[in-house]
């Protein structure tokens, strides 16, 4: 296994730390367009499927039964940061279902957006199962599961025909037979499959451009294009750079992070896929790689550049709010990284 | 530059995360025991060389003029978690000396004890100086500032003449002019030095064993050895590593992490210094990595390595309770490592 210099972490201009990993692009046939490190090995890409994992939602007739809008269309793709409007909308949801927070069988955590957690402890709650950041995906199962008359207390569980109908659908996009890979479970309680970079590169292309896909799977795939393209700030939250980059690009980029340091990217309108692992699972160095990958492919405008640059290339402050180093990628594996001048708009991480 | 794989993160035990680093094993003469990946390059050892920034508080006299105690000066040594203990003993410290908290160059933070955190904010508070982690060194160096009737609301800066001073301290540990080396700022505003981790290693061993240094810090250091065996939480905090590696071997081992993925042990009864580097900069990697090099060293008995095991493999557990993977040593490095039976009392991770 070989690994990129993917990200480097510097303190006053010096290297701190080095974050390594995989990256490949792909086209809708499974073709590789550029690849970096080693893209053979497996990988959980974690959260990076629930958009694909939310086909089977529109397919099977559930959302047009239930009427779901283009916000809990992307709350169901999402991997969102628990703000106040991520809660509510999954409770109003949960609601019309009939149904209870008690229904998810995620575990209760507080929200990842630290102003809402602490909020929400200054107010002495604590964190309960809507704030997960999968909420929104078990939603979404619920909503199917109550459409095909199929159990709800057990929706989760690998056995249930739920699972297999997703393992199916994945198989599919990521073209060979996910149940032959080894399965895990994720920190929500779903199965967590395992494939090749390459695969979910693929998968990530055929969800950009389904073109080879059946027409009711294709279908469904355009509408929740459509709906992420509407409702940015629901499959991820305010200063994410997945709402950032799916809000700027107009839909251009549907971008997707998974735990663990996954980053996928579909670029609907060139057929392609990205997707990215850094090898020590850091979340700090993926949107830096993504960004990179994704100026290298030209897929960003000097414009839109200007208005992600917060997640181009963070600066670290101190505690005492002083700039001490910055979030960059490494200059060896892009040589024609285009970078453009970044301002005081730059992101402000604290360490 | 060439790392080596020290530790994998595996769920259902398919390895997900990887984390590559360095590591030398080193005597006080600076000969190179062991060592793994490459240990010329340099790193910030961040807080991980608070024990020998405290060498001058005692050296210059300035802890027995003002009468510090074992606490106190393990707090000087320290990267706390900001419990209750830690925030009262920086409190009384800094009373006794006719100080505030404003007199600390750090900044606000909430305590790294995610249950004190909690409490805090709860209970309508904010983070404060006093519960950064570093606010025990920075009452260290105001104690000495005192003392030597220097100017204390520059204490921080690099050419205040306390840290010409703690720079020539440690380049006396590091057989190194420090001052030829890149210097950052650290995360509580203070410099953060640079040196190959060789030099880490060898200033750890000096720690470790300060025979080929002048008496009156050999004594201080001695002095220090004594403080933090007999006061392992004010080092630390309950639960952790550092704490309970110093308690549990009874200063046989006397461990301290840094910022980045920074980890030091200086074995005082064998004149060994051990310092690694995660090359990510995880947190979650450099205690398991630790613990696998002193098995390795033979540093641990077995019942040492019972109470220790909650550190040397550490499982996960997902939102909803369930073991879903576990951190461990990679196989390759270490072809003698000699596990004990894991049991019940394995650390249990969040994620």
């Amino acid at each position: 296994m070989s690994y990129e210099l993917l990200v480097e972490v510097t303190r006053n201009g010096t290297v701190e730390s080095r974050h390594f990993g995989s990256a490949v692009v792909c086209d809708a046939r499974g073709n590789v367009v550029e690849s970096w490190g080693d893209i053979e090995s497996l990988v959980f890409p974690r959260s990076a499927l629930k958009p694909m994992l939310a086909i089977q939602l529109v397919e099977s007739g559930a959302s047009a039964h239930y009427a779901l809008n283009d916000a809990e269309l992307s709350l169901a793709c999402s991997s969102h940061q628990g703000e106040q409007m991520h809660q509510d909308l999954v409770a109003s949801w949960l609601n019309r279902l009939g149904l209870t927070e008690e229904h998810l069988a995620c575990g209760p955590v507080l929200p990842e957006d630290t102003e809402s957690a602490h909020k929400l402890l200054a107010s002495g709650q604590q964190g309960c199962r809507i704030h997960h950041n999968c909420s929104g995906k078990h939603a979404g199962f619920l909503t199917t599961a109550l459409h095909l008359d199929l159990s709800l207390d057990d929706y989760h569980h690998i056995e249930h025909s739920l699972q297999q109908l997703s393992l199916d659908t994945l198989s599919d996009l990521a073209d060979i037979d996910l149940k032959q890979y080894p399965i895990g479970i994720d920190g929500c309680g779903l199965p967590a499959p395992t494939m090749p970079l390459l695969q979910l590169g693929h998968a990530t292309a055929r969800f950009a451009s389904p073109v080879d896909l059946s027409d009711s799977r294709a279908q469904a795939i355009y509408r929740l294009h459509e709906a992420i393209t509407n409702e940015p700030l629901y499959i991820a939250g305010h200063g994410s750079v997945v709402s950032e980059l799916n809000e700027v690009t107009k839909g251009a980029v549907l971008a997707k992070t998974g735990a663990e340091g996954v980053a996928t990217a579909a670029l609907p309108g060139r057929g392609l896929g990205i997707a990215l692992k850094i090898t020590d699972g850091s979340s700090r160095a993926r949107s830096v790689a993504l960004l990179a990958i994704l100026d290298h492919l030209g897929a960003l405008s000097d414009e839109e550049k200007h208005q992600l640059q917060a997640h181009i290339s963070p600066v670290i402050l101190n505690s005492t709010g002083i700039v001490v180093g910055e979030i960059r990628p490494a200059a060896s594996w892009l040589p024609r990284f285009n970078g453009i001048a970044l301002n005081e708009n730059r992101r402000k991480v604290k360490a």
